[in-house]
């Protein structure tokens, strides 16, 4: 398959996904009854100790987050990019950067860690404020939105989403890493997206090896665990449904694994699959462990282009657990 | 908090989901290299003996399949809803009925069920064709689509997607059927989605019984196991991000039970209100076992209607395995 498909895929998964965001913002905010922030809240003050000692222990690197942001753009084709959801979640591209973190979510307890670190840049893969294109206006009444925005601005933290760029370099930089945690360099072909196995492994073999090496407490699949696996089909993070069954069609893989789907879609259309009699099976990784090494690959890029700069990779861990 | 807070919910679901799947279809389709069906699917003869057998013991109701529509659609108030995903899939309202199976999708296995039970009408909750509005264009080369497609159309199978019409009565009939399943009737407040349990469980007691009521291999969650709940918002299906975080906001409960959330939504939002002293937990159902107690629903509405009619709810049961 000509690689100019999967740059379409990448692209259409990019306007795919900005999509379903506008069509959720548009509908109707519903009155909050909430005057204000609900008990049980820890106070911010808690917190203030520890961004004190941040802020005792700044290092003045003159480094700005604009210079950061730009050099990094820069390198994917065809950058600037028109319409982007990369852009600053919070703070401005004139801070001097004291430190930086890397992460799939700028959750409440990464920001916590990078305070403590006394980095005050952090560049997430993921929206901030549980929306692709982080628009706040429907939260403005959220106690766990109010508390997180005033978070960052109480210890000045800037947060940048780097997602469209880092899909956008070549090669993709979330793939890259992915497939460097995996150690399936050697079995890339030329679609990117598809992995020839050395020996065939069955579907049970394969998510025993995929939990191992991306420390996965559990996943979903459909398939029969002793399935032979030699060719798989590799999507990390949410690709839309669309696109997953597009790349499965194009493909015939005997595996799809990717981050995270909508039952509705993919899960179906492997069942459908199975019932009719083609080998076919589907890994639902969970979207975190699929993507966070990405976070690596960029905190690697970071301490290459920006070895004064201090840069920490904080793994966000799956929000998810089992039972 | 009034109970149109809530219309409002479920019509802005309809309309959510509904503008996803038409952003989602102006992705640009991908050639397909396929030229025909791959190798390795159930020829279509060996379901033919099946529909044979099923052909022979034909009855003739006389009822139609648009008779059996349209009684139910006027129950819904405001019915006919002038967009709606509740379209044929296949056949014609003028189909006369041997027999109803009712499923939340209409799966291969599902079909090849209902044509050995002579049931030429599936009335089935979720989409047939792997997105929101049953588009086709897309999957015209898709040999998985093709073979479904095709049986179908040679068993003369009608299937009709029950989706908002079934939400639209009152109360929602998917509601009432987990709700029965679950037996929480006398722990619904006035808001419908509300249900103050009689004794506080800890989450960890909550996911058993629900594991155990609603017959579910494993659910995702996030939060404390040993967090107690009392208060607990039930959305099933896949409600829509925004919608289910407003519905946190707005009602402040001790956790969600929802079907099927996206991760960089509801699950971060939990995960971020937690590491702010929010007493909150999700847990994640899955998409099916939520709302399967709706074709049961289904099932006994058409028993009392129709009842010369054989009607038989196939349950479509979970796609997805953990391991």
């Amino acid at each position: 398959m000509p690689r100019q498909n999967y740059n379409n895929i990448s692209i259409n998964r990019r306007k795919f996904i900005a999509q379903i965001t506008t069509a959720a913002g548009s509908a109707v905010a519903l009155a909050s009854p909430l005057g204000g922030f609900a008990a049980g809240f820890i106070p911010m003050q808690e917190w203030g100790t520890v961004g004190a000692v941040g802020a005792v222990g700044a290092v003045d690197t003159g480094v700005t987050v604009g210079q950061i942001m730009d050099m990094f753009i820069k390198e994917a084709p065809g950058a600037p990019f028109p319409n982007t959801v990369d852009t600053l979640k919070s703070g401005s591209r004139d801070v001097v950067v004291t430190g930086i973190v890397t992460t799939m979510f700028a959750t409440v307890e990464v920001i916590r860690k990078a305070i403590a670190l006394n980095a005050n840049f952090i560049i997430a893969h993921e929206p901030t404020f549980y929306n692709h294109t982080d628009e706040t206006g429907w939260l403005e009444k959220d106690d766990v939105y109010r508390y997180k925005a005033d978070l960052l601005k109480k210890h000045n933290i800037v947060v940048w989403r780097n997602h469209d760029y880092i899909h956008g370099v070549r090669p993709d930089g979330v793939r890259k890493g992915l497939v460097d945690q995996l150690g399936w360099q050697q079995y890339e072909d030329s679609s990117h997206v598809i992995y020839n196995l050395a020996t065939p492994m069955t579907l049970k073999a394969l998510i025993g090896d995929l939990k191992q090496k991306l420390n996965i407490e559990a996943v979903r699949y459909v398939g029969d665990p002793e399935q032979q696996c030699k060719k798989v089909l590799l999507l990390p993070g949410a690709y839309g449904g669309k696109n997953q069954i597009q790349s499965i069609s194009n493909t015939q893989p005997d595996v799809l694994v990717c981050g995270e789907i909508s039952e509705w879609e993919t899960a179906e259309y492997v069942r459908d699959a199975r019932s009719a009699g083609k080998q076919l099976s589907l890994i639902v990784l969970g979207h975190i462990v699929s993507e966070e090494p990405g976070s690596e690959f960029m905190a690697k890029w970071l301490q290459t282009k920006f070895p004064s700069i201090k840069t920490t990779h904080i793994p966000t861990g799956s929000s998810l657990s089992f039972l």
